[in-house]
């Protein structure tokens, strides 16, 4: 998505060890045009999934994943990243995060999730796909079924797709990176 | 606005305390058209405003900023709940968390709010006012200026905007309500 492309080269910035900061668009301050944008552009990627409801994780993933839901006409249900005090009967999963280092869990109400779901899984980053596996088990424990997964940016130098892909996955990324070495931003062609 | 009004009445549990809990459209789960509606009517009645920004505080207030942000074609910057490890220069406020009974930082980088800004502050629910308290610190530390603050679902009981009033805040509630008790919604005629 060429869009997506040149926004990521005018104001992306590559910091060390492979992490590109998205802020001014993605991460912190959002550009609601754009992500209405990519919204209709996985509509029209997924258009054939037969997706009902959209999946997502707190807090970057819901910009995409609302625009996405608003086009398909579908509810979007975004993974909390703490047990909420007010919430029971949740399904969980442990997530490494790649730029902090550590694990977190990832939480969906049983309420919003039903064994006859066909998810759409929409993300910011697809890195080594840590998070999409956490949907992943949690989708399983409840016997839904994941029908795609849509990204934003794709870091192909971390293997994310590849081994999404090899479990079977349909997965679509907007803007593939084949590399960030010496803090240039190289995409694939 | 009857329509938020009648999706809390259809799909919002009171708990005990005080607390209502809608993560059926905007907490957990989200309806985007409801949310499309919702920044509709925000643009509505904030056209006059003169804002150049939508701030908001992750991760319930993205969806009505975004959608508030796509409306009024406004940039929207959501305040984190904890410092990130990729950001630098951070502006910082303490809020206390009503339903938590914690406290937690908002943070909001300098490269995202300017001296020249007119905020228009979105978030999902208006109880005592602590969050806005917090943006209204920050927001005076860069010297920019808050030119509205719009809430979802205001609990009238527990004096938010009466106390944001009080501080000049211009303050408009899409539903409020005026009572939980006996875990009844009673809503403000």
């Amino acid at each position: 998505m060429k869009l997506l492309r040149d926004k990521i080269l005018s104001e992306g910035k590559c910091l060390d060890e492979g992490i590109l900061k998205v802020d001014a668009f993605l991460n912190h301050q959002l550009d609601p045009k754009l992500m209405e944008q990519i919204g209709e552009e996985f509509a029209r990627r997924f258009a054939d999934s037969g997706a009902t409801k959209i999946l997502t994780v707190e807090a970057s993933g819901i910009a995409p994943a609302l625009m996405t839901g608003l086009k398909m006409g579908l509810p979007v249900v975004f993974a909390k990243k703490q047990k909420p005090s007010t919430m029971e009967g949740m399904l969980t999963a442990s997530v490494h995060s790649f730029t902090k280092w550590q694990a977190y869990p990832i939480c969906i109400s049983k309420e919003f999730l039903k064994m006859e779901d066909k998810i759409l899984f929409i993300d910011d980053f697809l890195a080594y796909g840590n998070a999409a596996l956490g949907i992943m088990e949690i989708v399983e424990e409840v016997g839904a079924e994941i029908v795609g997964m849509g990204f934003l940016i794709e870091k192909e130098f971390q293997n994310g797709a590849k081994f999404l892909r090899e479990k079977g996955m349909r997965v679509e990324s907007l803007a593939v990176i084949e590399s960030l070495e010496n803090h240039e931003i190289k995409f694939k062609e």
